[in-house]
């Protein structure tokens, strides 16, 4: 890998921004780019630099693929427009369901993902605006672990020697590349985003996706979503690295009123972690469980059935895609 | 149901273990019975009041269906041996696997094991033996549930119509059906069997069929006995009710030397619970909970992530079928 990583301890966060605007100021020059804003800290931190770096000539989209959290692409836009940068909320929903329909191989689910992001709404978009750049969050920890074969980040194209601007029309600017996770946090702080976004957990680039196992319909995840809220509200004030919940493919026996009753079941899993390369599970209160079961099959319809996750990473990973 | 109940605070052990001999001794008469033995507290109790009524005349058989935990065909012969009574191992595991093969619903599953015990196997041993009776270890809370419509038990006929006689070719005797868990405990521990039998943990008809999810295979049924082995052992000391490993149906990601792997992944369940009626997830230690997962991902091939069941019952049932 030839990305030289820039360590937290030698990092200096205005001098790194600094550099990275003049980046991307010489490379795009006097045109057009576009980037995809998740909110994300990665996407935040590169929405904020190509702002500096572009003014106007940066046109920042939320893709709203249908798979984010409960009133995400509302928020994050508002958050922006407050810093005001202008988001535009892109609604494809239609593609992303539509190209996810009857796939249940998780590897094939996240390069349908991949697919439509890139090829299909991204693509249409810079041809649209008529940008050349696409200013993209990947960071360090990204390219090391596709590499490494661990797993395909849905956001590396060049390391992979796929040529972005001959297959997909547009050239990938990056320049969060050389840090990890703690380093852009830095970043995203000095930048002047608020606490929620620089100390945010990681999210996965296909969402909710991630969190249904077997095939991904907008009913399950609208089932995901609701426990989704659950765990984050519930697990808010822990000091955990990531926590979420999980749907199962398998129906699970269980009872209502006297009467059995086949219902879903949640898996919920919350990490101790550093840098998500090894993770435990947070040593909840029981209380805790108790009440995140206990909310989770009363307020979640169809679900009987709650479990979690006791294993380290490794064996287990983090996510379940 | 017409079943007058014997609560724990009126059951007279000695005065019942008396009257219910004379019972099946009454109904025998000077013909021949059978029953078959699989070493719960249930079946164990039947095999001693009716090896006491009827001597001889009572032919044990421990029917090996291939679903049973480790070593436990030879454990139980080995103990009824020891303590007089002659058990023979019926081989049946072909049977079984093979009625079993391609089913995944568990209702079915449950069907199709009831259906190879009473219908192939129990018959045609009634029927080389002469008997005319089958001994059967019912009790009050499995016509009590599957009369609720809640759980299908394997052992209840009579209860739902089937006339055993004309269907299957003999009489079902059942000398416990007017007693919960706690008050056969009493009989059994009465009778003279060992503690490690009258405070055995319930363990279901269909065996370790109820605990892999989907399709029964002999290779599932010898992992989800690899874990099962690791939960008793480890939760052995523990007050708990009823503990176990399931065996889920999805493979989910893990890893394994650095690589991404996909494999296996168990559920624990530990109930705190009177009579099974509700429950409630044991609070085990942490340090159980790292060392249940720390065994099972290693010491049982492909298994990735192990998981701990949070939920109470009801909503959640005890068993996974």
């Amino acid at each position: 890998m030839e990305i030289e990583e820039i360590k937290p301890e030698s990092l200096n966060p205005d001098d790194f921004i600094r550099q990275k605007v003049d980046d991307v100021s010489s490379a795009v020059g006097s045109g057009l780019a576009v980037n995809a804003l998740s909110g994300g800290v990665d996407s935040s931190a590169v929405t904020l630099l190509g702002h500096r770096a572009l003014g106007e000539r940066l046109k920042t989209y939320f893709i709203e693929n249908g798979l984010m959290r409960e009133g995400e692409p509302e928020r994050v836009a508002s958050l922006f427009k407050g810093m005001g940068i202008p988001v535009e909320i892109v609604d494809s929903k239609k593609e992303f369901f539509g190209a996810l329909k009857g796939l249940t191989d998780p590897e094939e689910k996240r390069e349908v993902i991949t697919q439509t992001f890139y090829r299909a709404v991204l693509a249409r978009l810079v041809r649209e605006s008529g940008a050349k750049f696409l200013l993209h969050g990947t960071i360090y920890t990204d390219v090391e672990e596709t590499v490494a074969g661990i797993k395909r980040q849905h956001n590396i194209l060049e390391q992979l020697g796929i040529d972005t601007e001959k297959e997909f029309g547009y050239k990938v600017l990056e320049p969060l590349v050389q840090l990890r996770k703690p380093g852009v946090r830095m970043v995203a702080k000095a930048l002047g985003l608020p606490e929620e976004v620089y100390k945010r957990m990681p999210f996965p680039g296909p969402a909710l996706a991630t969190r249904v196992i077997g095939e991904v319909t907008p009913e399950k995840i609208e089932l995901v979503r609701k426990a989704t809220t659950i765990v984050e509200h519930e697990l808010a004030d822990t000091e955990a690295f990531l926590y979420f919940a999980v749907l199962h493919e398998n129906k699970v026996p269980g009872m209502r009123s006297g009467k059995r009753d086949y219902g879903w079941q949640i898996e919920v899993r919350c990490w101790d972690s550093k840098d998500a390369t090894t993770g435990s599970p947070t040593r909840l209160p029981w209380e805790t469980l108790d009440k995140l079961a206990e909310r989770i099959t009363s307020e979640v319809p169809g679900v009987v059935n709650v479990t979690y996750n006791i294993t380290n990473k490794p064996p287990s990973t983090m996510e379940v895609v």
